[in-house]
């Protein structure tokens, strides 16, 4: 029997319901649904990094990024990214921030396979992204 | 060579197209997007729990526990679960009625990472869940 | 450890952003989010197969099948698709082109799970598809 583990970093908010900001078992982690939230401070409510796409890209892929590493993994384990932007509009700029996010992390390579669709998000939030990581 | 093993629950509607409600192979179970139709009657078409988004809800994730009960798994076993509704304003209702289910269910811990994004579906539905479980 | 491999058809027009067509590592593979778009020609940028459902749908189902193929799987491995249209109204016309689409391959059972949901894409585009697939 392998254990199931929940994966929830010390920076990060709460989540607003019952459930993990990641989850791993096994070599598979699952990172949930991260949004541009900076981290986590006492007594202030859920607040995203700045009203823009590039402020609230680059945060989410921090947020991820922190949920991997608490999991024990790191961009090279992930093999899907999916990505949700609310403006068709959005997307090249997008691709550019994440670009440029992957090239400061010093990946060489495409870190995973990813589908961006644009769907509706909480007020103020332009952009949700997840990941599934297949460790070792 | 590990199997793949379709898997139908006796109570649920036939798929609308070649697919099926939950697929089994090794230990991984994955959990076609279930919505908020009761078990099937004969004769009756998809129907439904009713128009409310906690009707639909509790529906939802009971045909998803369904699927996942009928590949040998159970909610302890899933990793993802991805929560797609229809208006942002729907988003606090649902997770009490998330929390309420799993709180029902018996479970302390959360039981999975989660996505939530807002989408079309067919007129009527205000939910649609799916979920990715590894067992073992 | 087991090598990430990142899978790229030839045939496939270059992703406009950092990410690979599909992924493999050990049992698992990914395929990103395929559209409608034909084989990849020098100097020709991306074209959608044609601006009707039928034409796009198929087209993206034989992208995805051109990455599983590229990494060394088919249809039989896939356990999840996941179709994204822009119109509820497609929902009976895309479940006949997929039927159809699936009996052509010889496949007798449904392949996998799904989930349909509808959202916005890049203007011209009706469809868009990514599969899971676990081989072995």
């Amino acid at each position: 029997m392998t254990e199931k583990t929940a994966i929830t970093p010390a920076t990060h908010t709460a989540a607003p319901a019952k459930f993990s900001h990641g989850v791993r078992k096994g070599n598979i982690l699952q990172v949930a649904g991260q949004v541009g939230f900076l981290p986590h401070v006492d007594g202030r409510p859920p607040t995203p990094a700045g009203p823009t796409l590039r402020e609230q890209t680059l945060q989410t892929l921090e947020n991820v990024r922190s949920v991997l590493e608490a999991g024990g993994a790191g961009w090279d384990d992930v093999m899907m990214i999916r990505v949700y932007l609310t403006d068709t509009a959005h997307f090249a700029e997008m691709n550019g921030i994440y670009n440029a996010y992957f090239e400061e992390q010093g990946l060489k390579e495409a870190p995973a396979a990813r589908t961006t669709v644009y769907v509706g998000l909480p007020d103020g939030l332009l952009v949700e992204i997840d990941a599934l990581a297949v460790l070792g």
